[in-house]
């Protein structure tokens, strides 16, 4: 039996000579941690300070940040670190006292929904996020089926692991939960949008075949884990048709692709002209800190709330919800996800370029600061994760931050901090092509 | 179809006039937080300010907390938020990173459990930390059964909320999920460890009657939510052995009676001497900050780590563990275990000699500062939980927080931050005695 695929994690049995101080914490570290931790690269890093997008180890080196989505206003954004120290020092109480702070955030981030995603829940976690979206849309309709992309990842609870194909092979989907393929571009040949859309219905009849009523079709607006696709605006439209034809709610993830990363829109679905049932948030909500939630249509939280009783503890917190409050006024006043669509226009023609030089880097995509490029092998373009594995090492080396994913593993996943600038951006696509020299020379 | 009875909720049909600032903050609130929230009292409160036991309205008053346990160490200790807020303006990044404060956390934490929990798996919620525990359960033992008491609560993930009957009947538990009656004070008739070990007997052989393989056997150790009950030392063990001779294992949820609230113990288990398969942490750990965790048998874990991928993006975080370690550093400092046990002590003497006055106010069990107090009938001495609800409101009136549970709802729950002084204790009793006082002779 063998852990699931986690391209570019730390292996002591091939792992070459370590810094002494690096050792001992990794020695300490695997004594005291469960024996899931698992560590990022052939040689882990240990950081001590960040700020913006730069993180810097032990020994002063400075690393450029062009991976971690979670810091997404910047490694400890003084507003955010101030805002948050400034309420824990006032009041922190839970949501069953009145409190205007939860009633302030939820009034100005419901702003910029939909008007018909008009209520907000609140979580600590994306998957605390993605469980309640099952639970209200399970509820909902009183149906259990869930259709998700085939290497999706929506988190780590029991019942969102079961809708999280890429957690790999030994942890069983649900009876109930359908996968389709992610979609893609087929070059011209076939319209993503309508193969998407006939994947689900027939994930749809297949679920009715197998008796189970239809809740939810539940999608990462980035398709992150699958590889990162953006696609064509609209695109999305008719699957999320289909599965409410059915019966069924549209919930869209945003807990990747959201809060101005993609830098036309603050949410990913935004892109498609949707309005979903149910939206999901999480990673950049308070810039490291633990905040998450669901916006949703109040009709579809109407039966949930008759049946059920929700209560989270920590979530909507004065704190959770000054953190979160914070991060949207430095979006807007920094003008982050205008960033984004800049520099991440500069990044993509970056990265299409060298593509053009290498031919082991393959197709290039995704939207804003949230792009993914195949590393495929120069002889029959197949996925080659191996290279994808010594690139992403490579960089760390010359401390480029960054990793890979995707159903093979051969997909550089690029998603720094927003403030990443046009000489952010230059250093990373600088560094990539002396990497890919040295790779592709070495290789031969 | 109706919600689940939740006591002391505000409840707009039923409140009387309200200061229009507080109305106008409810109406706010109901346009933008989803349906399932719910505010305490008949009159809800409007915190501003938080400082040790104490919570200051927007007039100016100030109000007894004697029922949140999250802000253990005291509202808003400056020693916590200092430790938040120097963290947050240095570094925050993941567990896929070195960082020695989650190593010095674990070390520090994991002292303090038995040698063979020896290991530390982190997550933001304790719904997420028993959530993760039953994962970790039904891999390492290739069962699916869950054992737990008749009204226990565990938390509100959906496999969570599955093992979670004090939910309501809306809620359905899992059909893998047993329940056996809480363990009670027989008045000497029978041997409440002798009789739960029994149940717990029957609800395995139940299961396997069905062909479920149990899987766990988990317990609040303070069964607060049962209507609290610390029962003698040592009661637990004949139950947790009988799971383990089923090849289950034992969870201690330790999420309400940790760290130190008990007063003679850092965790409920340890007064039965016996040494858990897993140990579920949450609320006060980082006195309102979101860390959770599972303190685990490291052979416990070894299937888990071979099958499955866990990686929770917030937990763990250098900022979480400064602030689980300035956790410990108070309770450590200002001996507030050593507190617990003194003023729970005298707290207990108190209501019982309250009881020997009043009627209404029936059995009063637990232990340190976790109590729980029936509220009775005078005829029949039958559960009132109508009488506990308005006990809870007149001591809100006069600026005491505190709250009633139990599977009636009639049991005053008393749960106070741990700095509460022999003075604070006299406060709360004084005002329950003029409380019942007003409420017996209204009654007549």
């Amino acid at each position: 039996m063998t852990a699931p695929v986690m391209i570019n994690a730390y292996d002591p049995s091939s792992a070459g000579n370590l810094d002494p101080a690096v050792s001992e914490l990794i020695a300490r570290r695997e004594r005291v941690l469960g024996q899931p931790y698992r560590l990022f690269y052939e040689e882990p890093v240990h950081f001590v300070r960040g700020a913006g997008v730069w993180l810097y180890d032990a020994a002063g080196n400075k690393y450029l940040d062009s991976y971690n989505n979670v810091p997404s206003v910047g490694h400890c954004h003084p507003r955010v670190v101030e805002a948050v120290a400034r309420q824990a020092s006032q009041l922190n109480v839970h949501t069953r006292y009145l409190d205007e702070g939860i009633v302030l955030y939820a009034e100005r981030l419901l702003q910029m929904f939909p008007h018909d995603s008009s209520r907000l829940m609140l979580t600590c976690t994306g998957s605390e996020a993605n469980d309640l979206a099952l639970r209200i849309a399970r509820t909902h309709t009183a149906g259990t089926g869930i259709i998700v992309t085939a290497n999706a990842y929506h988190g780590i609870t029991s019942a969102v692991a079961q809708i999280s194909p890429s957690l790999g092979l030994h942890v069983p989907l649900g009876y109930d939960v359908r996968t389709v393929p992610a979609p893609k571009d087929y070059g011209g040949a076939r319209d993503p949008g309508e193969v998407f859309m006939r994947d689900v219905e027939h994930a749809i009849a297949d679920l009715r075949r197998h008796g189970i009523r239809p809740a939810a079709l539940i999608v990462d607006t980035i398709f992150s884990s699958d590889g990162v696709f953006a696609g064509s605006p609209g695109f999305l439209a008719p699957a999320a048709e289909a599965i409410r034809a059915a019966g069924g709610l549209f919930i869209a993830d945003e807990v990747q692709a959201g809060f101005g990363r993609l830098g036309t829109h603050m949410w990913g679905f935004m892109r498609h002209g949707i309005s979903p049932d149910l939206v999901t948030l999480g990673k950049p909500m308070g810039n490291g800190y633990p905040i998450a939630g669901v916006a949703a249509r109040p009709a579809v939280l109407d039966e949930f709330a008759a049946k059920a009783r929700y209560f989270n503890t920590f979530a909507g917190s004065p704190v959770a919800c000054a953190a979160g409050m914070a991060v949207l006024d430095v979006i807007e006043d920094e003008q982050l996800m205008e960033n984004a669509h800049t520099v991440g226009l500069h990044l993509k023609e970056g990265f299409e370029a060298l593509s053009k030089r290498y031919p082991e880097l393959g197709s290039v995509r995704g939207q804003g600061l949230f792009l993914g490029v195949d590393l495929v092998s120069a002889d029959d373009l197949s996925p080659a994760p191996q290279l994808a594995a010594r690139l992403v090492n490579e960089l760390r080396r010359r401390r480029i931050l960054i990793s890979a994913s995707g159903p093979h593993g051969h997909v550089l996943k690029i998603r720094p901090p927003l403030p990443f600038t046009t000489e952010h951006a230059d250093m990373l696509l600088a560094a990539t092509d002396e990497a890919m020299k040295a790779l592709t020379t070495s290789v031969g």
